[in-house]
């Protein structure tokens, strides 16, 4: 198979698919796109909503970029090779309602070449996370359980591993590791091996790419309606503020996406439409704020699996 | 002369020195006081005043903190020995009128020690910028000549380099190098040296410290009772965005602080109340905010002097 071409085809068809979705959910505001290109190669597509009746804003990327491998590429992301390829979809949303929660999900697939062009290392990362400023445990499990649901039939490990690569990555380490969210699934660097081909992990990736709708949208349609206060959006305000303090702090992808020249515009447009940063600002003991809080800062185990344990994964490559 | 035991009581004096002065401008609220203590030795004093007449967030910290050189330190600040000493006044200021300019100072020393307690090397370091979002050059003016009438005396080629320094420190990288704001100055690694001994460089930096008030303070009293729009608000939230992108993604202070155990609260004070990110905002053609905007991009030189020149200091130890 031709992995690059299949997948470049199966990303676009992906970023339709979901943008759909998100309009139909938010019954308002479409998608603006706009182009762009790299002047080193390639380019993208970067969609944008902004005050819909849902999504005060929200982005859905694709990018497909190339091009020869730098030192700061060698040092940063420990890669060896000559080019290099990348294609993947990047979507976060952020709606006006804080009990709506925000999501943020990647797909990506990345080859190495050698000076004759031949690929000398492939791998897919990806993963899907969910940041409410409220906390109902019945969404929490139902976006937990639909991810789940989408890498089992791989292996029944994977999913707890991945889960627990989440909690660890979403994390601001500056915070005692209080998490922006109650995560999701997080994997990279996985390469095909002789027990789970290259095609094997393709597949894996569409299963993880699928289910986002479904992981996502029954959340929106359930909370969209539930009337707010001033407090609540202070609250999710505050929130916010933790979500820029971890993108541009410590996302692995935000920071190396503008040291390396990437678009600014679209690789920012993760960020909160309006946020607050109060000094020390503390959550009223017992209330919704401080479970919220709570969750964060002790990753749960929403679907009843021990993911603390350590888990013996037969995932080779990792 | 005891440098060390001088600068923490120059520091401590100047902390209340410009905290009432700025309460006095404000005319509303006054600074709430946080004392803390660092695990690995020393503390300091977080000042903070929320909500004022003229102050919508700020702070005025101190802090004097020591402790064994580590890997991290070797490695990120290019320092060695054994022991290490700091202390230090940093502090940022953001109105809530827009025509009023945010601004930011930092004065501090360090020391390094071998194994048997001997200073192996000392430093002064400092500045003050500031970043307005109506762009008024007599106030751009004002600023950067009572920062060069402090430096003068010590060398007029002091001010056209640390200016300089300034526009090349505060800037996006990411951004085109789109500066935060109309700069100020700034310098680092200000050993003594046969021609400009400590006592000569603690008087040099007092001099910086005292000017503070005298740069800072007329301009909120012209700007304070300015009538502004919700659009002009709106403008001042967007460029807070990039205030908060500065801060997180570039300034060295602030990652260092937060990658080697500083008290988290008090490094991020320095972010913005509220902020809005919109994707791709672009200014009207023509408009203040635009004047404003391509004074960011465009680095001037406030004084007739051109800093953009090389410049030959007689400062050696740079």
């Amino acid at each position: 198979m031709n992995v690059k071409q299949e997948w470049i085809t199966y990303i676009e068809d992906l970023q339709n698919k979901i943008c759909t979705a998100l309009e139909q959910a938010d019954a308002g505001a479409t998608f603006i796109e706009d182009r762009w290109e790299r002047a080193e190669g390639g380019g993208g597509k970067t969609r944008v909503i902004t005050n819909g009746h849902v999504f005060e804003k929200g982005g859905v990327n694709t990018s497909m970029v190339y091009g020869v491998v730098t030192d700061l590429m060698r040092q940063q992301l420990k890669i060896e090779g000559v080019n290099w390829f990348a294609c993947g979809l990047s979507l976060v949303m952020h709606p006006a309602n804080p009990f709506v929660p925000t999501t943020h999900a990647n797909w990506r697939y990345f080859e190495l070449y050698d000076a004759e062009n031949n690929i000398t290392d492939q791998w897919f990362g990806g993963g899907a996370d969910l940041t409410p400023y409220y906390l109902f445990e019945e969404d929490a499990v139902h976006f937990h359980q639909v991810l789940k649901n989408a890498q089992d039939p791989f292996g029944e490990a994977l999913y707890p591993t991945h889960k627990k690569c989440c909690d660890q990555y979403f994390a601001n380490h500056h915070r005692n590791e209080e998490m922006r969210g109650i995560g999701g699934v997080f994997y990279d660097h996985l390469r095909p091996t002789e027990n789970f081909d290259i095609g094997k992990l393709f597949n894996f990736q569409q299963a993880n790419g699928d289910s986002f709708v479904e992981a996502y949208i029954p959340i929106i349609e359930k909370r969209k309606h539930t009337v707010y206060s001033d407090d609540n959006k202070y609250w999710q305000e505050i929130r916010r503020g933790r979500y820029v303090e971890f993108n541009l702090l410590h996302d692995r992808g935000t920071i190396f996406g503008l040291k390396t020249n990437g678009r600014t515009e679209s690789i920012l447009m993760s960020l909160p439409p309006t946020v607050r940063f109060d000094y020390n600002y503390q959550p009223v003991a017992g209330s919704g704020e401080e479970k919220l809080l709570d969750a964060c800062l002790h990753p749960k185990d929403w679907l009843g699996i021990d993911a603390n344990d350590e888990v013996n994964v037969e995932w080779a490559g990792r």
